[in-house]
């Protein structure tokens, strides 16, 4: 990773951390004293800006507003008992990054920008990642459509930018899910495997539909016929039957999740049986008629892994059993040792900042 | 309509029209000197304010950066030779942009303050508004989610703003398009049918891939088959077989057409045949080799209606013939006469400002 992209830093005369209160952060409320900023135009990246988190400065014509070009990362940082800093897995991002930004017709973003201004940037804010359970530094990587304009067309100016909030745990309290059978995430052809913003947006309405029948997330489904299990929207979905671990095949309407990967990874490693295929809802509910369904649990980088309590697919409703041998509870416990540097780090997922 | 909203009005010092060159416009770049902003906050619409058109102050985690909350309608107002200006069926647009609200989790926006605020908007500015064929006033209302936060959640902030640019024809030189086989805009059960900025994204790659093809637009075609067609993104499609004309009927992946409907009544007016109903690529390129199909053309609020010159669906390309006969140019025409209060309203679709 070469550096020709000189790095600007304008560092806060104060900094905030000393009002924040640790103990009770809101999940993305709370940001850290610097984010980075960076602007494409005339065909190229102009040099990165580290400077004071705060408000932009937009232009109500800008194209983000209208059009929706507007993609993001969600990763982490992570301090260790000796105050390393690590990054878990971030080229995943980053290459992830790209391939949205392909598919929504804006401009990559150079690795050594997108990868060397936030190893920078976390650096500067290190004393913002925590050390304990469930704590960590969210960041978020995005890009924004900046060109003035409505005509309905491609912007020619963009913003990548970085922010970082301090973070718990996203989910609090038992979450259940219904599984879709009338509404749609994604198409196939369409975005669904891109972090796009717009894929987020389409999911609220059912997702408030949902809350109101007191179940937390959806589980998706395809749409042409809505009998196979896709992804959750902020989460990949994973199912034991019997001792089996099962997860959806990555297609254009399923995100490439890097948690997921993780996860299968370290299953393997625990030797569990993993098949990663399309999963029917018929299946889902004769497993748990028959007692064969173990457990469901998402997976995403804000979450880590958050096992169902229960599932409703239209009339039919399902309590999953509480396990002493839960895959979720080992895998998680897992991940998170090698998230704090607890154990080796045998696939080479952590970078040090 | 009443006025529970008082609307403040701030002027700018010196109008900037003077500088404005009206013969050479490119479509949604120039501003006009006033816009409409008006804040949902803490449940409830605040009082909209009439100011200065100029850039916004954003938080980077303002919500509709990361998860798309975003929702526009594209309308127009015209002036008549004794220099009234109207607009044209905006109760259309008002309702909706509430339909699109509702599917983005967005709180709807009040009559009074939609209608109400454009009307004076429009007349604040009505000097922007030219008399002369193809000459209009475009107006952009659009909402968007203004919560700082980067959890994934529906915005408890919003922003309704209405920006306006003069506008001469959108589309200049020929269109011909490629009839999607493999990328799709939407799918059942999804936001296709609301005007949400992630749906105009989501179309921009797939668009510059025939753009390299030399092709303007792409007619979409239903996500589960690709055998039907559906709208171009933004255009919905007519397709004339014979004397008949053809379109889609709405459903949820298909934009509900102001013009749409307004093409379909001008043309059963006129003693067309108009058959609302499923079309199939197969019906439309055998109706090509026939000699049936007489004409395509798409239909939209910035375009008004753009005669299809060719398409292109797989391997198989056609050019549409040249006819004295157009329901195009003629319907087109129809529409105009009524935009510029030519002819009678008979339909009650001109609303004076």
């Amino acid at each position: 990773m070469t550096e020709t992209h000189e790095i600007v830093v304008e560092k806060v005369k104060e900094s905030k951390i000393g009002n924040i209160d640790f103990d009770n952060l809101t999940f993305g409320k709370t940001f850290t004293d610097h984010m980075l900023e960076c602007t494409w135009r005339n065909g190229n990246w102009e040099n990165p800006v580290i400077k004071p988190y705060g408000p932009i400065m937009m232009e109500p014509s800008a194209k983000v507003f209208h059009y929706g070009q507007a993609i993001f990362e969600g990763m982490k940082a992570f301090r260790d008992e000796d105050d390393n800093v690590f990054l878990f897995r971030p080229e995943d991002n980053w290459k992830r990054f790209n391939e949205s930004a392909k598919r929504l017709a804006m401009p990559e973003v150079p690795e050594e920008i997108f990868m060397y201004g936030l190893k920078k940037l976390v650096d500067l804010d290190r004393e913002w990642v925590r050390y304990g359970d469930g704590l960590s530094l969210y960041l978020r990587p995005f890009m924004i459509a900046s060109e003035n304009g409505v005509a309905a067309a491609p912007s020619t100016e963009y913003k990548f930018m970085v922010v970082m909030s301090p973070a718990f745990a996203y989910y609090r309290g038992d979450v259940r899910v219904i599984i879709a059978s009338q509404f749609s995430r994604a198409a196939d052809g369409g975005i669904g495997y891109a972090k796009a913003a717009g894929n987020y947006a389409a999911s609220f309405y059912p997702n408030n539909l949902a809350l109101e029948e007191g179940y937390q997330q959806i589980i998706w489904t395809d749409a042409a016929s809505h009998e196979y299990l896709e992804e959750a929207g902020t989460m990949n979905i994973f199912v034991r039957i019997g001792d089996k671990l099962l997860t959806a095949p990555n297609n254009d309407r399923i995100l490439n999740g890097v948690t997921r990967r993780s996860v299968i990874q370290l299953a393997q490693d625990k030797g569990i049986e993993v098949e990663v295929r399309k999963i029917s809802v018929a299946e889902v509910k004769e497993a748990a008629e028959s007692g064969e369904l173990k457990e469901i649990f998402g997976t995403g980088t804000a979450a880590v892994i958050v096992p169902i309590k229960g599932f409703k697919h239209e009339e039919y409703t399902h309590e999953l059993p509480v396990l002493n041998d839960s895959y979720a509870s080992d895998i998680k416990e897992s991940i998170k040792d090698i998230h704090y540097n607890r154990v080796e780090d045998k696939h080479g997922w952590r970078v040090k900042v």
